[in-house]
């Protein structure tokens, strides 16, 4: 596997968009693709799109372009998509649920081992082909099971008291559905946060933005 | 209400945690606070929030930190979150059930008016306080009931001709749990992105490339 330095954080913010599209063409057959037709399809300049997959090494051949093959192997190598992260989730609620059914966990770089809550209407239900544990048997499971990630599905007057559980166990990994802010209890632990309420003020934000400027160019 | 302009894009993606940060504190009863201490709970530098607070004319007072309240109130203005936007959302599988029940949009600036589906075992059962319509009624529905915005939650195959009707339709605000780019069709739309599986992916990349980088200082 290549070991890539020093990529900056919006190149690896656009790597999955990069993966998606070219699994796209992969499954239509599409074997070699230029930066121009990337671009077309992207919304990227051809250039940036250039620039950032040279920060790889550069697939391309200049006037043959990319293998779309090589390209797409190549990103899920540097996003580490083959290592099969152990995850578990905790919270069966609505949320947890769907993203306990609704993501393909195997195919972006992890397997779903455990789901918990401590609701005991919960507790005992199945999930996936997994049976929803006692929040109590953490500890026993994450001892017994390898666990690399947690991913949180609770409110946010929860999550502390969890992260804090999991981080003794040395489970610092985290997706983070919950609005809690989890950085400031750690700073030895990696984050992925999914802010839903927060991305739907940043649309209401933009409408009524967009809204604004509108009415102001209709007053002139 | 306030107009501000020029508001940078760091600074809006920055908005919702200030104005969660903030409704926390009201809650405990916490009348003023200092930029040191909003930066001890909200992990930014002090300048940091100084500078993103004085975009809006500055709220705070040498000495006397700033009013919790109306710090709160004006950045829920900005964010326009008392616009109420009527907003609709297509999908009613589990994903879309858990968006649909998990989320407060009232307090978000919006209110949920329909959910559509075309699958025959969900139309007609009930998600919240409504009924799932059929999606060939969207038309219908859209020219009844005054339509802001759009929630996709369907298979990325399904949202391009799904947009193209609502497009036609006059609804060009979309918040999108869809892997598919919105913005490729149309240019005039107003879209905030939910990408759940690339937001996995870079999850995946960040606890890969720590533990390459740990590999490699054992290494030496």
């Amino acid at each position: 596997m290549h070991k890539y330095e020093n990529i900056s954080d919006p190149v690896i913010k656009r790597l999955p968009r990069y993966y998606r599209f070219l699994g796209e063409l992969l499954e239509k057959g599409v074997t070699r693709i230029s930066s121009k037709q990337l671009s077309d399809k992207m919304g990227f300049t051809a250039s940036q799109i250039r620039q950032d997959l040279n920060c790889f090494g550069g697939f391309g051949q200049q006037g043959y372009g990319y293998s779309v093959e090589s390209l797409y192997n190549e990103i899920g190598n540097i996003l580490g998509l083959d290592h099969n992260y152990k995850a578990i989730l905790i919270g069966a609620g609505n949320l947890g649920k769907a993203v306990a059914i609704h993501m393909s966990f195997e195919k972006r770089g992890f397997s779903l081992i455990g789901i918990f809550d401590n609701d005991p209407a919960k507790i005992g239900t199945t999930i996936r082909d997994l049976t929803v544990t006692d929040l109590d048997d953490l500890e026993k499971f994450c001892t017994e099971n390898k666990t690399d990630a947690a991913i949180f599905c609770v409110p946010k007057t929860a999550v502390a008291a969890i992260a804090a559980r999991l981080h003794a166990l040395g489970v610092k990994n985290y997706w983070n559905f919950s609005h809690y802010d989890l950085t400031i209890d750690f700073d030895d632990i990696i984050v992925e946060n999914v802010h839903l309420n927060d991305s739907l003020m940043i649309l209401c934000y933009r409408i009524s933005d967009a809204n604004d400027a509108q009415h102001l160019s209709e007053d002139q």
